[in-house]
């Protein structure tokens, strides 16, 4: 049978490139890059290109970028730096629509004193700079708003927040969970005027394990994770050099990602006239969102319903997104969608590797499952 | 050039079993374990099974195992537990030789309000139960005790320091910092009387990037990484599905630990006599110690230049753990030894691919060293 997997915002398959170079480093440059004698400076010397390579995709320094476990992981390290060290005042601003990583960890701010502003969104997920500016005061220490959402592919004007923010409070910290964005959209840090960014390799065809932070030079955090001292005291534990290198494979291998944009705004727009044309479906997306997500409801059937049916048939896509495993979207509440559509919603995720054909094989069994489903 | 690894308490060469497991799961098995189709129930089975294979080596149930991106952050875990959950007291006692993911750690939550004990180990690295009852009073929170120090291999008596605990302070937790003994030492988390178990996977020919918190099934933490509610709510963050199966290839490929303890045990006696023979060399662990870690120094030699010139004949050992790199061993200095002789260390670590002609070597070419080098 063959597979379409339609979910890749929730994970991807590993690249060859980042395959390859996972399985070299594990067989013949694992070393430990602390150790002072040459397999530890050849293990070094991998961390040091890895870290390059993805530099230069977010047009930033090198010593910018510091590696975490995950994306989620980069996102707690922000947050949490904010209980260690003096910050300027106990207000946080971050969006209703936020990553769990980021939604979870504010709130346990909200013990250490720390008010939360939660910005909700209009009804394609995207905020209001209006309401962003009136919530931005002298006291705001950090805000914290995601590039593209996870289950509706909206995005936020973040290079916008930024002005808004470092006029209303210029010693707050801005930062951006940019783990659906990255390796789709093109991203250059200064222009977007972040101090903080998150992103993670496994959401662009590079493992699972590894993320990073990129930290404005002369912008400070507390480390999360304390002990031996590795990336220059900002993250300890033995360096995932294997990981790193899957995740600099990974970036070596995108393709130009404007160009990239346009195919698969091309497939996006295949797919939403097809699915257009299938009675029962609802496109919760717009036509010209975001192309690497799109929110769809077969009406009038159970979502996990129809997310077993097209498993059955090799069709691998996600009621909401994985982390929220069979809850209710608070993401799809947050943008006003009625009940009924949120229980009947599954999100599509592309990748580059999807085909028109892939979106034919998901049609026709969207259109079975309207046949031969009961209604919910 | 033949190569003499002896730097395996930094880190170790993953065995086969371990690349075959993380290879076959990035190409195969590459699914998000949250995700509710099959390729997600797919990754989660083997999630589990990894599970599986590490709570049989220690003797645990299944659900007391949760995976964390190293040891040094399950024992990041465990600490920084304290600041959110109510605990009984503020006494945290630990010992003066801890590796820094405990120390570094601790010392954060002096700024939280905790006092922190730490003990003294005497000349041969191993604390004292006497001081440690008399410091556990019902004041204490917590008590972290390592099992095996990572520069001088003493084993602390963890099981008589649980008796001593729990009869103090019924109610502290204790943690065991289990990275250096685990898969080296038979571990029965029951036996040993720990709540609190920590371990890496790249020390026992694992790979980088994962390693596991033992905690006990009625023992409660708060979790560090906050998100999507991973690890039953325990750990945030997509599994690191491929380095969990190297994990757990690496535990598979385990030989039996004490006929293996024995084999090692003739390997660290043989490479005892034949080190003591040369003049210049002073063995600071004694003959029956661990047999996985033997501190020696080249006296009068500046542990750095043995260290190259090693390096520069295929012979890779350190000065002092990988994390310090360079900095004076604390854990030296700890145990009283000599300033002189702390500047002349070097930590031979073993594994189970060491052989006598790989000591053989080394001898040769430390008594080359003796004769060619400089004296500092």
């Amino acid at each position: 049978m063959q597979t379409v997997y339609l979910d890749n915002s929730s994970t991807t398959k590993p690249c060859e490139k980042a395959v390859e170079y996972i399985t070299d480093s594990l067989k013949t440059n694992w070393g430990n890059p602390s150790s002072l004698h040459t397999m530890g400076i050849e293990a070094e010397i991998k961390v040091s290109e890895a870290r390059k390579e993805i530099a230069n995709l977010i047009h930033c320094r090198e010593d910018e970028i510091t590696f975490t476990g995950s994306g989620t992981e980069a996102n707690n390290t922000v947050i949490m730096s904010l209980i260690n060290k003096k910050h300027i005042g106990n207000r946080i601003i971050t969006t209703s629509i936020e990553h769990p990583s980021v939604l979870e960890t504010v709130k346990r701010l909200e013990d250490f004193g720390f008010e939360v502003i939660f910005l909700k969104p209009d009804s394609n997920g995207v905020i209001s700079l209006k309401e962003l500016e009136e919530a931005t005061n002298e006291n705001t220490s950090l805000v914290s708003i995601m590039l593209v959402n996870n289950e509706i592919g909206s995005v936020q004007p973040i290079a916008e927040a930024a002005k808004i923010i470092k006029k209303k409070s210029p010693k707050a910290l801005f930062h951006c969970d940019a783990v659906q964005g990255f390796g789709k959209l093109p991203i250059n840090v200064s222009a977007l005027g972040v101090d903080f960014l998150s992103a993670s390799a496994h959401k662009i065809h590079g493992p699972k394990g590894i993320g990073f932070l990129y930290c404005k030079k002369g912008t400070n955090f507390s480390p999360f994770i304390t002990g031996g001292g590795q990336e220059k005291g900002l993250r300890s534990g033995t360096e995932a050099v294997p990981l790193i290198c899957g995740f600099a494979g990974a970036v070596e291998a995108l393709p130009e990602l404007n160009s990239q944009l346009k195919k698969q705004q091309e497939l996006y727009n295949y797919a939403y006239d097809k699915l257009s044309e299938i009675n029962s479906v609802k496109i919760n997306t717009g036509r010209n969102s975001f192309p690497y997500i799109m929110s769809i409801a077969l009406e009038g059937y159970r979502s996990e319903t129809v997310l077993h049916f097209l498993d059955g048939k090799g069709i691998y896509v996600s009621s909401g997104s994985a982390c929220s495993k069979g809850k209710l979207s608070f993401v799809l509440k947050e943008i006003g969608l009625d009940k009924k559509i949120i229980d009947s919603t599954l999100r599509l995720s592309f990748s580059r590797y999807n085909t028109k054909e892939d979106i034919d094989i998901l049609c026709r069994e969207l259109y079975n499952a309207a046949k031969t489903l009961r209604k919910a």
